[in-house]
């Protein structure tokens, strides 16, 4: 089972961190911004090859000390074709060097059509007597807004092919209100209806470590309820984004964290790869970026361990 | 405001039509697909090329017929970069014909990830001081699971680029009941507060024919709930799927249509683009396709055109 790979890297390295490669044209190191535009001209091509070259630096300087990373595909999409070019290729060079992938995706659509997604992202795609793989992440995130049967096609992928994904239930941002929170006739909010079905959806794919491969993505933001949500799904995995620079500190993590310290592994994004623009790590220089993110994924681990100790 | 040209067209055309091109591989004429295999080999960029080829000719056929056609993203995506660049491709071929595009890409995402969404889909991509434009559709369709500010920067890209969205309200599959049906403890469905939450979100965007360009998708599978929201969102238009392969009839879409037979648009995919492999169209034979495809569309605008009248 995936899961049972990303829980025992997380015990090795006593780091539950994934890294969000979600990389800014505005916040890209300026010497590295001059060199490609001043060869090849402002274009989507070369943005993607800025991000291609600082999300590889980023990765050498982070692989041994974090599990996983996660690029939000929105970044990359937004170049078009070239975009998704410099995707796949970081998707494959942080496997390439033993990291675990979530792709952060947020799909969601009727049978049929996740159908097609889950065979670009996690499955395979027959071509005649040819089998191939298009985006070949680990794990995706997936919305669950259109039900069961728009979630059920990445189900069977995850048995068939060793994946997993990440189910959207309270997310991290403010208007995670508008919908997630409106309370059902039950006394339930919404968010709660969702978790439980996303406990039912993963019953087939419970690892060795009591989790399933099938889990949630539950925001730092909101504390009381992630506690709530653990009591509750005590074999789902959590992915909690909103650490850092959306506001959600260790403290708000405490009572996701179970007693023996899993069920959560924590996203940062701008917090690390950005970190050389903060005053914190600013000494660094805008060349040194890349160890400036170490830097921070140690602080970051350091801060984590704190609460979960 | 771009929903009125879209109803204008509709007006003229007397066809509350769009067309969703939705490839799939083994659903391709044979003889395309041995010419272009035999040439270029087994590959996702094969099965790009034989969609486009599919997909223009399917255009070239009805552009004067229907307004609008709706590909589906994850039927393009699946194939890696390859499909994007088809996808875009077959986004600007329609549009040079005419065509109304509404790219079906569900997607949702927090503030500054749906920025880049936008940026990339309906918006501009700033690089210095050159802008660009990546995949170009006047419409997409947006999922609400993440609410408001998941939903505001495409609102803001509608007004500045004269585009429009349509947002997930009750979807055509089956699974639209696990969450969308929900009771909130007011009595109501969820999927009635997402209407409610839609229908203002598109205040700002209405236009000289009385709709919003921030519009709602609504299934034809549930007559019943559709007939309901028509009621109660008089401002928002609905794109309809589910007419056709998936099982709605013209007669349930009935109460989905205003008094002057606005208010809806209606999808079909599989059965407009492969009608050459159903028994009604197969004397067109499989080089015929894209004159299959032609016929099909003017035999749902008389099924339609009967129950509106």
């Amino acid at each position: 089972m995936l899961i049972d790979k990303l829980i025992s890297r997380i015990i090795d390295l006593d780091s539950p961190i994934v890294v969000g490669l979600d990389p800014r044209l505005d916040k890209m190191p300026q010497y590295l911004k001059d060199k490609v535009f001043l060869v090849r001209g402002k274009t989507p091509e070369s943005v993607a090859r800025i991000f291609y070259r600082f999300n590889k630096a980023i990765i050498d300087n982070i692989y041994d000390i974090v599990p996983a990373v996660k690029p939000q595909i929105a970044l990359y999409e937004q170049l078009g074709v070239a975009g998704i070019d410099c995707y796949i290729k970081t998707v494959s060079y942080a496997k390439s060097r033993g990291l675990l992938v979530i792709g952060d995706i947020k799909r969601g659509d009727i049978a049929a059509t996740a159908e097609a997604y889950s065979r670009g992202h996690i499955g395979r795609l027959t071509i005649e007597d040819t089998i191939h793989k298009a985006f070949d992440e680990d794990f995706i995130t997936v919305n669950p807004y259109m039900g069961y049967d728009s979630v059920s096609p990445y189900l069977d992928d995850c048995q068939k092919y060793g994946k997993g994904i990440f189910v959207l239930v309270k997310t991290s941002n403010k208007g995670s209100k508008d919908i997630q929170d409106l309370a059902t006739a039950d006394g339930l909010p919404i968010y709660r209806h969702v978790g439980n079905l996303v406990s039912e959806w993963g019953n087939g794919l419970i690892g060795e470590h009591g989790f399933s491969s099938v889990c949630a993505v539950v925001g730092a933001t909101f504390p009381e309820e992630g506690a709530v949500l653990r009591q509750n799904m005590p074999h789902t995995f959590f992915l909690v984004p909103g650490y850092g620079a959306q506001g959600g500190t260790a403290n708000d993590l405490k009572d996701m964290f179970n007693s023996d310290g899993l069920g959560i592994i924590v996203n940062s994004s701008r917090g690390i790869t950005e970190a050389f623009h903060m005053e914190e790590y600013k000494s660094f220089g805008e060349n040194n970026f890349a160890q400036a993110a170490r830097e921070a994924v140690l602080d970051m681990r350091r801060d984590l361990l704190s609460v979960m100790r």
